[in-house]
């Protein structure tokens, strides 16, 4: 597991290195048309999820990993046939914009520091793809994006599910209504998070269950519905009695209403046995999602019966579409705009589960 | 389906009536220690649930029926072997003080008219089970236990899944913790209502779903919990374009927080296809109900498996329970003051609807 030291020990150097604009602007598709991609933070997620799909995707390649632990990663270069060179620690980052076999960096980082590597990859002339929550403020969102927008290279938000199958089935089934209107969504997602996580420390995570998990609800509700709440109303412990949540949020529910009338109630927990599920009611019918956002088996169910889909590699799918958007320079399926959209929402839930007031968004 | 304009008008005249304190006081019961019930509204749930469960049960049995249909619903005397004069219609209702077959009277009219019917029921001597909401008001609720205080008569709500072995069985649960400290509670409870039902005029049944069938969800957090909740917040659909809906909540979400920290989020609506469920999240396990609450094919399991209890009449338990805590001067095991505290949430549900503000309970 990363830990917060290790993160702020690699990114202090990193503060004080130049960005180099103009460098690494060819980007040369090679001949088997996979773009070359940059993982920025060799943690959990890069290990066990990100690295594997890169040997299975059809238009990406892992082309350059950047880690405060180089030592520890250097195998990655030889098991996928990279150059010594192709390391970066956090130090050395802003020189990736020297080289040209990365078209793409993807930053798996802490949330707090998502900005910031963001807007240096973005110097750098290179697309970036970027984990959620997109960052700790609406405020950094924005600038992101507008970094992005300056350096002419593409953002893309790695919300997983809206590439899945499955989800994109249940979409589906909102749009084309077979059971009359949607009325409701209840969606539920949390687990009892281990002690000692970065993702329970304030300012590495911007806050707790609802940034990291919750926004699988939140992100799923603006999905299946297309649409943007309108106003919230939540509750939260804030003042949790168990050491593993200083300053954050130890659970959180929530209620949205949608501009069409569609009201959802969400709820999401560091403290309580996993949960990722959700149901959308409809007039005369539902849909059922429990696994809903799983990595893999995820089960989905309508009144007509079991939905069938291949279960996928979602990092595959996610990865290869920003490719080819890149590539084709089309629009990202999950762009900054998704991100800042998601965030806006979760300041929104956050004043409201402080002040007690509902809050418009 | 008994409609507003045979209950008003059954009402009309019986509010000119004199109540005959001091009559129908002697219990004496039966050989078989049976005590008689008085059904007072002979709709949908007397003629499906309680009548036929009223031959079922062991320690109480009909005595009497109230109807504004004395014709329609004479036969029923005969079925159950009472004379013409256990039939009263709304003029004659109190008279019942009279009757010394009648222990017991059990309202089950429209929301509006329980508190009036329970408090002239007090006054002619007899004990009071009314069915849930308890009444429109909480003010009504105070004054129905205050009634049957003065009059020495023993007051029961109708809450029937309080009585219900698989209710039983996850509140048991509940209790004894085996996988932690509670975390969240889930509910969710709602149907696709047919127009014209008396339930959607604000009269007569005092609010929308939250009223009906919301109040299952509220109750089930409650007896989950063993607590009531301090904060609720909620959003409503109250300006509905669909004609069913005038003057009452279309769909309303809300969130409870209670003492313990546990957090509970709720869903009501009567637009929506059915929905009968609750799930209890606790810190390393789940309670999973669904259908929650209805009268029969109750489905409960935890992470230890299904759970196996009798499908009962739920009728039949609670009927008896009343009789008991009657025949013994016992505890009633849902007293008026349940009905209350469930009427002091819902009026702060709607109040936290309206206002957009986190309110206390």
């Amino acid at each position: 597991m990363t830990t917060r030291r290790s993160f702020l020990a690699g990114a202090a150097g990193a503060l004080a290195a130049a960005s180099l604009p103009g460098a690494g602007q060819a980007q040369t598709a090679p001949p088997e048309k996979k773009l070359g991609w940059a993982l920025v933070g060799i943690g959990t997620l890069s290990r066990n999820q990100l690295l594997p799909a890169l040997k299975a995707c059809k238009n990406s390649r892992l082309a350059a990993i950047v880690t405060g632990h180089p030592e520890k990663n250097k195998p990655i270069l030889a098991e996928f046939g990279l150059p010594e060179t192709a390391l970066y620690t956090y130090e050395t980052y802003d020189q990736i914009a020297k080289n040209p076999d990365v078209d793409v960096i993807y930053i798996v980082l802490p949330n707090s520091m998502h900005a910031e590597y963001v807007i240096r990859g973005a110097k750098a002339g290179k697309h970036i793809f970027c984990e959620k929550p997109m960052a700790n403020t609406s405020a950094d969102c924005q600038t992101m994006i507008d970094a992005c927008k300056a350096a002419g290279k593409k953002l893309g938000i790695g919300y997983r599910c809206q590439y899945e199958p499955f989800n994109k089935a249940a979409i589906d089934i909102c749009r084309k209504r077979p059971y009359g209107k949607m009325k409701l969504i209840i969606a539920d997602h949390g687990f009892n998070i281990s002690p000692g996580h970065w993702r329970t420390d304030k300012t590495l995570a911007g806050g707790g269950p609802l940034m990291d998990i919750g926004i699988y609800s939140l992100n799923a509700c603006r999905y299946l519905t297309g649409e943007d709440p309108v106003e919230v109303t939540a509750q939260a412990i804030f003042d949790s009695k168990d050491p593993r949540f200083n300053g954050i949020e130890e659970s959180l529910v929530w209620t949205m209403k949608f501009p069409s009338g569609v009201l959802a109630t969400c709820t999401t927990s560091y403290s309580a046995a996993g949960m990722s599920r959700y149901r959308v009611m409809f007039e005369h019918g539902a849909i059922d999602a429990e696994p809903a956002t799983p990595y893999h088996g995820i089960h989905m169910r309508t009144n007509a019966g079991v939905i069938n889909q291949p279960d996928v590699d979602q990092f595959v799918l996610e990865m290869d579409a920003f490719s080819q958007s890149v590539m084709n320079d089309s629009a990202v399926i999950t762009p900054g705009e998704e991100g800042l959209k998601d965030m806006k929402v979760i300041e929104a839930i956050y004043k409201a589960a402080r002040t007690g007031e509902r809050v418009k968004v």
